[in-house]
């Protein structure tokens, strides 16, 4: 971990500096592989899960019976705590329903917005140690809520062919259509190009490795809307000398244990809670399963001391993580003045696990200082706002003039001419 | 034009299929520009504006002293008509604004989305022979509702190095801060990275040229968020046998005028609306100054007819158009089953031309069948929600057991022990 105390404003973008990602290294390889997708469809995808997931599969699609066998093995517990997640996730996502927007701007001018649901949406969870169902519900409820008519999930087999138990019942409990054994690059191109069983979607979401990345941004170019760019997860911590020690030590570090490239970063006004803070960590690591991980993650983590909340609060803006807790008395307060995070935790119990899992929040968001451009996953994600506008002949009359004096200016004659050939037909009405 | 009878739903992909724009051919070409303006900021762009405008600029900034000469040189009509359009752009988008949304998941459990301005955006506005002056008031006037805290122009200069007067007087109506003389691959650049006098920004919007687009792809990548994937200008008229041939053939042609590359298309009900249409686009093609131009794009131009109105709509939502202009008896009705779309214009008397310039909704829209996964510009392209999350005591029992199992069956336990060491203090404050 690396300490700073008062950091001068010059130190502060070389201390506040993420890693590079250079993804683009990788377009030529993963280009390759959405190309022989795109060319062979459903052939090539199983080849790839031959030689990527070692997974010798018949088919892509998962079956009934699969499901049923996996509602089977989930247990009692792990099925209430989805269910109780899910309510939560629906309830808040339930509350983000727009309500469409209507404006007279001038009389005979009517102007609105009404929220369409994207049609086809795809939704990727990758496979691997830990099987991420919680992305499923973050992704699949919202989808469901705005009305998308196909759902499809890509998740990779592991090597006998099947799929976590507890991704299918989440993807069972969340309203998805289809589920296909996919994982990678392949499910990717799957999704972008459509196969013979995997549907063509407008807009892939989720997670993923460098590669799934990749592809998400190549896709982007051209294909397919995608959710947002994606880095690795991070978690800024604001505290002041009332912060519980312990608390935040465990923050820091459950945002470690993602990954040796997690970042986590405390920002406190007080010395002595930074101290009591690295003895904590101290206490803590030890006893963590992903110890190592966690350890390599933090050795690039800072503790900063700022010299008051003002300035400690525009050093995490400068910032704009993903996560951001802030523990501090005065946390209401604070709260107005951040505007660049993805999720905001408040107070001594809003720890960053409850918006992971179970809150309501979208664990979606937005990395690498995205932020400051993008929001996280929300409702929004899965509609269009279209715009739509009558004009009455009075409308017409009050807007025409303006609109072929402009139409002209821009050297847009025919332009001119539709609002002309109208206002000519009305005077020829009268 | 291409006049089609009652084509079978096989022959729809090829009859909707639109030209396929290789702009990563450009990208080696784009990166080269783009690097350089990095690495060398003002003096590469002005070494380009010499060599891509034609214009020996001694700095890039546009001065208060060319504002006001701008402000001289535009008629009073015109800046009536600015006035005008931009009064009404201002009332739909304030209609736009966002007033938050909350949810109390559980007892104890509150979470809430707050709208927050994106800091700084950057707005690109083309020159060439048609100054849009148009864009700038459709991209500063939500950016300023939205509280944008800097909010940037670049525009290119003629070969004279000075700016076209109107672009300047809308730039100033529309509370621009800052406008810049940079066209091109360098604009785009200069905006993404930042040079000495050019501030980096979060987001960048506008249309352009196929570099320019490149660019914003290029830097989209990684180091700034952009408005939406572009490309040609398009409409889609939806007509039954009710509708004046004389105004639909106007709506074709201004779409016609934009370039060679636009679309425009036609889907009625009724072979003699369509018969009738084509004599009308034959009286008013010739009397356009921009003749040519609207001849060339015609000739990729489809005139459909479908059997009836429900396929007709079908095969509109199929091919999800920028643009869509309803002319028939019950377009009201029709209009509820549109869902592919980026703005609909509803009626005789509502062209498009009201839309591009003065009734009140954005022109920045979803074109090459983007409409399927994205919205036009609007008050939301200017904003990030951020999520807020505030959790009591009560509401960390409600919901903790539930993250404990949750996080346990995702192998990551020191997100449980997040939960845990909460806990563990309520019972012992108990």
């Amino acid at each position: 971990m690396i300490q700073i105390d008062y950091p001068s404003r010059s130190q502060w973008a070389e201390l506040l500096r993420r890693p590079v990602m250079n993804i683009e290294s990788l377009f030529d390889t993963v280009r390759d592989i959405l190309s022989h997708v795109q060319a062979e469809g459903d052939k090539a995808v199983l080849e790839y899960e031959r030689q990527f997931d070692h997974a010798s599969l018949s088919s892509l699609p998962v079956t009934p019976e699969e499901m049923d066998e996996a509602e089977a093995q989930v247990s009692d517990a792990l099925k209430e705590a989805i269910h109780l997640a899910a309510g939560n996730i629906r309830a808040f996502h339930e509350a983000q329903r727009f309500a469409g927007c209507h404006a007279q701007t001038q009389p005979g001018v009517a102007c609105w917005q009404k929220a369409v649901p994207i049609e086809r949406v795809g939704l990727y969870v990758p496979g691997g140690t830990a099987p991420l169902f919680s992305t499923v519900l973050m992704l699949a409820i919202p989808a469901r809520i705005a009305g998308c008519r196909e759902i499809v999930l890509c998740t990779p087999p592991g090597k006998d062919g099947r799929v976590n138990p507890a991704v299918l019942y989440a993807a069972h409990v969340a309203g998805v259509s289809r589920i296909f054994k996919a994982g990678g690059v392949q499910a990717i191109g799957a999704m972008a190009y459509g196969t013979q069983s995997v549907p063509k979607v407008y807009k892939i979401f989720g997670p993923g490795n460098q590669y799934v990345t990749a592809a998400k941004q190549l896709v982007s170019l051209r294909d397919v809307a995608i959710d947002m760019p994606a880095g690795p997860s991070e978690v800024a911590v604001l505290a002041d000398g009332d912060a519980r020690p312990d608390f935040v030590a465990a923050d820091l570090l459950s945002q470690a244990e993602h990954g040796i490239d997690s970042q986590a970063i405390l920002v406190t006004t007080s010395i002595p809670l930074r101290q009591a803070v690295v003895e904590e960590i101290g206490r803590q690591l030890p006893l963590l399963p992903r110890r190592d991980i966690a350890a390599r993650s933090l050795e690039n983590s800072k503790l900063i001391v700022a010299k008051d909340m003002d300035e400690a609060v525009e050093l995490v803006n400068n910032y704009a993580p993903e996560h951001l807790i802030i523990q501090a008395e005065d946390y209401a307060r604070i709260a107005k003045y951040i505007i660049n995070a993805g999720s905001v935790f408040l107070g001594p119990y809003s720890t960053e696990s409850a918006g992971d899992y179970a809150s309501g929040t979208n664990h979606t968001l937005p990395t690498n200082g995205y932020a400051r451009a993008y929001s996280g996953v929300s409702l929004d994600s899965f509609i269009r706002k279209i715009t739509f506008q009558e004009i009455t002949p009075e409308g017409l009359r009050r807007i025409g003039p303006a609109i072929q004096e402009m139409a002209a200016n821009e050297h847009l004659e025919a332009h001119r001419n539709a609002v002309t050939i109208r206002m000519q037909s009305l005077n020829t009405d009268l």
